[in-house]
């Protein structure tokens, strides 16, 4: 996990968007991961009035900076990093998959700015906004479809950079029944399979269904209603059985 | 990275969606990572046929199956998740964070069907939706901002699947047992619990069971069993309760 300081040093570029759902899902999921500093370069005028008055992440968007140029809007970053679908274009800059290059940027924002550019959605980023990049960076879609909408992609690499996470939460998985409430379970079953006529006195289906409680996998806090449920049918089985 | 057949296990289940951009989104970012089954569930109507005229998905929402319930587009899955934001609501599932969830789902992919679901942009899954799943999966936003938008969710979700890179291992435990059989499983114990007494008629003690039903690992291999035992248990119930 990305500590506050590391999620401030990073600037999300948006360069030459046009559609302002775009601007707006970038931002909501900059708010999401944690993240605080988004650039939009040349937006299509329009459509950074309209993300603005988007709901779901004001903060980012009220606190949005516009530039003219890529060059003023990574001009305070150490590194700078191009997205890229890599369809047609000719490669001439180091390209990294996701999650080795996720693992640089981390490591370069303990201690300075990076800047990560996103393109157009038409035609991505120019071959002049790539030479301001240090490398690129790919997300690894299929060759058929490579490109992605632009929101999604940014919440793809935003996640992948918070990722890298230690435990925040604990864990939730439940703790298993023990045996001794799993044999409890069994007996009232075997019971109910008694009363019932399933079973005929012996031992081997009580063990067949011993061995079937087993492959259950009860967990421990839901042993009680279970037991529960058993009595009550046992219960209305043994008071008209006679 | 998946398997062509671990690929088309996965079930993106979409329930009551309402906005046609989203559902696209969904079907492009499946694309983009190599996913092909879509289902969908009671979609605003407008939403579904406006979503199959978009763009960039095309073979993905021309394939996309509609379904009246969760219970019929999960019915063919072994495994079912709901993913969560995990707002207001009280916790009565095992939760996991979507990296170890990825995990399991990628594990249980080699050998078995998987759904996953996303509720609604306004209020994610309901509790009847959530009876249905066997755990849920959270993406680690922010609390401060939990909820993501619904094709961002999707498209972090699913680049988490494909990406964990390596090991393609058989799982040798046993088949689980299907959603359709689980469900045959729960309304029979429903039934006995009603009989018996223990169950008012009403829908909230109804989703508790569902609940508790899957978070046992019924084996495929024993459902005939356990139907059959629970099968004779309603009958001696019956037979004695007038």
């Amino acid at each position: 996990m990305l500590s506050p300081a590391q999620l401030s040093r990073l600037r999300v570029v948006l360069v030459a968007t046009r559609n302002p759902l775009n601007i707006g899902a970038a931002a909501r999921a900059m708010s999401n991961f944690g993240f605080t500093q988004l650039r939009v370069v040349n937006p299509y005028e329009v459509a950074f009035r309209e993300a603005r008055s988007a709901v779901g992440a004001a903060t980012v968007l009220k606190q949005a900076e516009e530039f003219k140029t890529v060059a003023d809007a990574i001009a305070d970053c150490s590194l700078v990093v191009g997205t890229t679908a890599l369809g047609h274009r000719e490669l001439r800059h180091p390209l990294r998959r996701l999650e080795p290059g996720a693992t640089l940027i981390r490591r370069r924002l303990t201690s300075s700015r990076v800047a990560l550019l996103f393109g157009s959605e038409k035609v991505g980023l120019s071959n002049r906004d790539l030479s301001h990049c240090h490398w690129l960076m790919r997300i690894p879609t299929r060759e058929e479809h490579g490109s992605m909408n632009l929101g999604q992609a940014v919440a793809v690499c935003l996640y992948e950079l918070i990722r890298g996470g230690k435990i925040l939460e604990r864990n939730e998985k439940e703790k298993p029944a023990t045996a001794a409430d799993l044999e409890r379970i069994t007996a009232m079953l075997l019971d109910a399979l008694r009363v019932s006529g399933f079973l005929k006195p012996g031992a081997s289906s009580e063990d067949k269904v011993r061995r079937l409680v087993r492959h259950l996998d009860v967990p421990a806090d839901d042993t009680t209603l279970w037991l529960g449920m058993l009595h009550q049918i046992l219960w209305k089985l043994r008071r008209t059985s006679f």
